[in-house]
């Protein structure tokens, strides 16, 4: 850690405000939404003016802390730096939940040392709740000025586990053999819960899920939360096992509150075939 | 209407405020949660001390305004009256959400004259919004004291539709004919949500979702809802497209933003047979 990063959680904490002014002033509202086609098939993956605004302000607020720091944003590409440092931010996670006024999209704004994910935050700033880790640090819930540390449940036992998975229909985010198992897995857990994109992922780190499965995740989807998730005491792999990294298979992912909850479903999940 | 009903809105926005007092205390905390085997076959249906203390105070200010006035509660049972009125209260509509930290579990207060729904109102405390329609008025929505109208979106394309399931999984809320059915109709709208239990019946009311169907309702689940959509310009029927009334088959429900959607709907779903 350099002297740079000296109050760094409420600089983070400072981003997640500059992306809620983008982003709050238009969500349900009338905007203009783009159909990027990004998925294929007909698939919907809207893009809003908040997502390209937010990521200018975020970009700009961060080259002028740290000018020497790379950026990799969704919208505008990659701004290369000097230093070992990169950030990467995705204003509106969860585009679909903002077009249908969901409160479930977040502000994702994670930070890479060599490319490993150091740091993170999740924002969602309609319920105005915050989980930021700063590198090296802890996880803490921030609502209202109030901050509380971010502590997962420690559940162990998929029986008793609360999963959390975005979309278990095929065709959108799962194919076929995918959804099969998930709906298999969703099943052996008490209670399932859908369509909340990195907001579950939040609650995961509060210990209000235990279990989060995903697949065809981006990068910039999952590096702000995995300091988010780690830093709260969890555990993030892959379907297989291994660990989450920029060349992660097909963006398949288990956030647990447990390493015997993760272990639990890489064994349901490890043999589904690559589609 | 009779002189009673003067100051209604304030009234029933008085009523979500004594029901939040009760609930919000409890959300996100470790509270004893009841497996009540409502649904049979495993199914997980938890009742919190929140939806048990917040029913009682319902009942109590109902009941100090409105002595002669029947009460129909989940936890409780029913109060017998004298008026052709009757208040239909459900607390924590979505206790699966309350206990997975899920802000999109509602309080739902309707009431009917001689059976039929005309008042209702749907709030989340948590994120401090309310949906509000008095009998023979029309719908409201309110937050951090803000007042504006409710209105629908009028969209009438089925290709262009916002659509919120709360569950396309089958099993749970729907069977395998169900499932299939409503997966399919999901892949002809727009964009698909779920999860959402009646705060997204609330989304509809204020345009934000253009269609919403669901199966296995109560008449608790309902009652409370159907003024907050008519009154907001929207349109509710049966899977067959009768009204709904408290025989309605199956708690199958449909609520569109235009009876060109409404119409499109039940020609999807009308003959998927009974269980």
């Amino acid at each position: 850690m350099t002297a740079d990063f000296e109050n760094f959680r409420p600089f983070l904490r400072r981003l997640a405000g500059i992306a809620a002014a983008e982003t709050l002033s238009r969500f349900r509202t009338d905007i203009a939404v783009i159909d990027k086609g990004v998925l294929g098939g007909g698939s919907f993956d809207p893009v809003t003016a908040a997502d390209r605004e937010a990521e200018r302000m975020l970009m700009q607020a961060i080259e002028e802390a740290f000018p020497d720091h790379a950026i990799l944003g969704e919208e505008h590409g990659e701004k290369k730096g000097t230093a070992p440092w990169r950030w990467v931010i995705d204003p509106v996670d969860g585009t679909r939940a903002f077009v249908c006024g969901v409160p479930v999209w977040t502000t994702l704004i994670g930070l890479e040392e060599n490319g490993t994910p150091r740091g993170g935050v999740i924002s969602q700033p309609f319920t105005d709740e915050h989980w930021i880790c700063p590198p090296g640090e802890t996880t803490t819930y921030e609502r209202g000025g109030v901050v509380v540390p971010a502590r997962v449940s420690g559940e162990d036992n998929l029986a008793n586990a609360r999963i959390m998975v975005t979309d278990s229909r095929p065709g959108e985010y799962l194919d076929d053999a995918e959804a099969e198992v998930i709906l298999d897995l969703t099943r052996s857990c008490r209670l399932c819960r859908q369509g909340l994109d990195a907001y579950g992922f939040g609650l995961l780190a509060s210990g209000h899920f235990d279990l989060v499965v995903e697949s065809a995740l981006n990068w910039y989807d999952i590096a702000a939360v995995l300091p988010v998730i780690e830093g709260a005491g969890g555990v993030a792999c892959t379907w297989t096992g291994t660990p989450i990294t920029q060349e992660f298979e097909r963006g398949r992912v288990i956030l647990a509150a447990s390493q015997a909850l993760a272990d639990a479903a890489v064994a349901l999940l490890q043999d589904v075939p690559a589609p």
